[in-house]
């Protein structure tokens, strides 16, 4: 959130106009000192010099399994200060007063982020639970709520009773945030007054509207255009950047081989807040949670990308991502065995039927450079939750569109790419991504044969499985029991499709180093094998 | 690693007799020091005071999209100071005298892990590639080969030239390595003679060799004993470590939740590192690593457990676990909807389906406390790949064996817990877990109503999977087309088993807060919403 503010404000405030101008606080506790995650942001923040980002460490010392000393021994001011951050120390969380002048000291370091080390008591007042783990996991009870009460010299024993005195205290900040808010509208009416332009456009980025004929100059690809999805998708990505600034984003540490480059866009860096490729680091995890943060704060639209296999490092902000429907957009790369050398380690194979039983999460894997380009359009558009294109990083053909039905079948998820006479097929065969080739190649062999086969695209089961049932079965029709889904994956997702008496040719092991088609061969997945299994299970 | 060792030095050594005595090294690059698992995995040891824990950080400052400046600018040897480790520095890693100095004063320092801080240069000696990030992604080409060599004075452009002396120098290895072996079988020996019992049992725990009768007094639990599973979990695992000294581990600070506590096993600290209980704290990354750590190791069998919905902070050891083939055992709790307030955010909805698809990753979801034994007794015997268990965080009833099939079906990953008469079902109805007792109770509906229903409890996937055809139509039989599965989570996994008339009753959003009860009604997962599904098969 704090980026979002740093790159808005080099965009939109000018000499006299600062309208985007916010610190950004976060609280955070002794687990989240723990967690790998505030490593690689708060790494990530200082090398940035975020210095409107300010920490509170709530200190108390107590998990729930007991007190901090059990597990955790970190000087965390040491360790702050190893990432370049300013700390501020205030010895008691109930003094106000030297918590006001930490927090004030903390705006002033404009330069770094700040983290503000805050001694608290958990259960602060209880006789018998304060500084306990006790009172992590559990709610204090009604016997010791009342003895609480009584310790702090509450003047009520009555549950939720609120002194007039706190009542007013807090009221006070409706009047604060009025007065905020008033003053905010007037900068923001001169701001519209003397830079009417920007504030048209700062207000269709903070709304999430896109620009007229955004997609209108997107790139066509031929059947001799062949390449990796991935390097369309750079190229789709790069033609979407100039008509829509609000894309930024960037990789980590694979920027060159995600093809996630804004071209011209700069790299982010201290004082260079405003350029569009954001430089993560070998930090997946933060990543993904830096994408959240840009995408809650708004403005941007953010994309972050890595190799399929490491999406395995940032499950926990994707499933956010998805929980909280933001619209960030995910670009995983090398997504299969067919990235060949780099052998199992690298290889995915349970990643895909992963992100796929993600609720709210959109999985697109594009069959070729022209679905990319659909990809793209529909990542764009659906604004209700992240969306994760999944790319080859070998080279695959174009699918000739003269011959074979139009991409824009994406948009429902699953397609008939090529039917059998009449539309009438005795055997079904789909796939997604880079599998597409190898269910064209057997309907075409099948086709010479004269047996009745229909090719379907599936890049999308979220949307396919979204669509009207009559489209379902008009795609998948179920008097057509002998169905074949091919995908260099764990098959668990295809079991759905292809219904009792289909196969499923997948991986249900872990690959192997080797140049890819020679992986593909060894491990079952040509289009002899597909060829095959279909004529098993037309006998 | 370096834990095991101390654990293993603390149990087997003697006066004497150091039989557990090796230091523990490690390299890291630019990018694993930006990682979160180094902050995880490296707090901790310095927290464990792990003093022959000795890491190499290779320092080139070189990333696959650029040179560290762009991303990273800790100062790592800070950083590791706030961790409590030694830190030394190497200033050029082409200086032998001075790495072999820091290494050997890294091993003096006993009492705290040490890092050496080593600046190399990438591709060193290469005229245009070194300290550049062409040489971190891509080989140097065979042009760029020569020039190196040429620069660097070597005697030969040939492929593949070792000059005699170095030859020489690496063979030297060869008579050091004999010698120090010949050394550790004389103490051993010494060992052997002093400490007959002790030698036995440290070759029986690194031969991963289970004693006899191991599973002899595991508990058992009548009808009456109604108990979360994670409850029954714990009270197997300690009948277990009873007679499994091997067992160690413990819980990313949840053990109390989780119960995964060795009683009277203490607590493992600095300087009490043969305890049994392992506080990894809220280090899901961390734990799942020092589980493969330990495991790969020997001598110990670990055990690491936290919430089912935090595996997804550890997918990547996990992954690690199953590609290694290594035997550590997860156990994974409050496992759906049925953890109640805490809500969606902790709620586990694609979890079982995104650890299904892992291959060599064994699944198993006990429905009772009597499934849970037979969970354990699998678990421990398994040792070809780690196993997850997923245990219940709310009550489930104890099944009663006497009428219905006992608990050794487990082992075949499903069996039939009720049957129609006749073993002629119209309808079959499966689950696993805490949704068993929801099939159960639908059965008994259906049978009162006179529909011919079999229940079939399936706790492993892979296990079922893995039986002959025979096994698996006898409980399947591929005659009845109505099947009906229910578990409370992504219902992707199910398909398979349902086939093409079946119907999965799982969720395909994220949970709500409420007591679980309540949750389970209002998503459709009760007895009445199994039955009414059944009968609609039916139909």
């Amino acid at each position: 959130m704090a980026l979002a503010e740093a790159h808005l404000a080099t965009l939109f405030n000018r000499p006299g106009h600062a309208i985007v101008d916010h610190c950004t606080y976060f609280v955070a506790s002794d687990g989240d000192m723990m967690e790998g995650v505030s490593h690689e942001a708060c790494s990530l923040a200082g090398h940035l010099k975020l210095g409107k980002l300010i920490g509170i460490y709530d200190d108390n010392r107590i998990t729930i399994d007991g007190t901090t000393d059990l597990t955790f021994s970190d000087d965390t001011a040491r360790r702050f200060e190893s990432y370049g951050w300013h700390v501020e120390r205030v010895a008691d969380g109930n003094d106000l007063g030297a918590l006001d002048a930490a927090l004030a000291a903390a705006r002033r370091q404009t330069d770094r982020p700040s983290l503000v080390i805050v001694r608290t008591h958990i259960a602060y007042g209880s006789p018998h639970k304060q500084d306990s783990p006790e009172a992590h996991g559990a709610p204090l009870g009604a016997e010791e709520v009342k003895l609480t009460k009584q310790r702090l010299g509450w003047p009520s024993l009555e549950p939720f009773h609120v002194p007039e005195e706190s009542l007013e205290h807090w009221r006070r900040a409706r009047d604060r945030g009025a007065r905020l808010e008033a003053e905010w509208r007037k900068r923001h009416d001169a701001y519209r007054a003397a830079h009417p332009d920007l504030a048209r456009e700062l207000e269709r980025r903070l709304a999430g509207r896109l620009p007229e004929a955004w997609d209108a100059d997107l790139p066509g690809f031929a059947p001799t255009d062949a390449q990796a999805t991935r390097a369309a998708s750079g190229k789709v990505l790069n033609a979407l950047a100039a008509k829509l600034p609000e894309l930024i984003g960037g990789s980590a540490d694979l920027a060159g081989s995600t093809h996630v480059v804004f071209k011209n866009g700069g790299d982010v860096a201290a004082g260079s807040w405003g350029a569009r490729n954001v430089h993560f680091g070998v930090r997946e995890h933060a990543m993904g949670a830096i994408l959240n943060g840009l995408a809650v704060h708004g403005g941007v639209r953010p994309v972050g990308s890595t190799f399929l296999i490491f999406s395995d490092y940032m499950r926990p902000p994707i499933r956010l991502a998805a929980l909280c429907h933001l619209p960030a957009i995910f670009v995983f790369t090398h997504d299969s065995i067919g990235l060949g050398e780099d052998g199992p380690t690298h290889q995915p194979i349970e990643q895909l039927a992963g992100l796929r039983a993600i609720p709210n999460l959109t999985v697109i894997r594009p069959a070729d450079a022209t679905e990319v380009v659909e990809a793209w359009r529909a990542a764009v558009q659906h604004q209700s939750g992240p969306v994760a294109l999944v790319c080859t990083r070998q080279k695959v053909p174009v699918i000739d569109r003269a011959r074979y039905a139009p991409a824009n079948g994406l948009r429902l998820g699953a397609y008939v790419l090529a039917d059998a006479p009449g539309g009438r097929p005795a055997v079904i065969l789909m796939a997604s991504g880079s599998e597409v080739e190898l269910v064209l190649g057997a309907y075409e062999t099948l086709a010479a044969a004269g047996i009745a086969a229909r090719a379907v695209s599936m890049p999308c089961m979220e949307f396919f499985a979204s669509q009207p049932r009559d489209y379902r079965d008009a795609v998948l029709p179920p008097s057509v029991p002998a169905r074949l889904a091919v995908e260099a994956a764990a098959p668990q997702p295809w079991y759905r499709w292809v219904a009792d008496h289909g196969v499923v040719l997948g991986l249900e092991r872990f690959g192997a180093s080797a140049p890819y088609q020679r992986i593909y061969r060894e491990l079952g997945l040509t289009v002899e094998d597909v060829v095959r299994k279909a004529k098993e299970l037309l006998e």
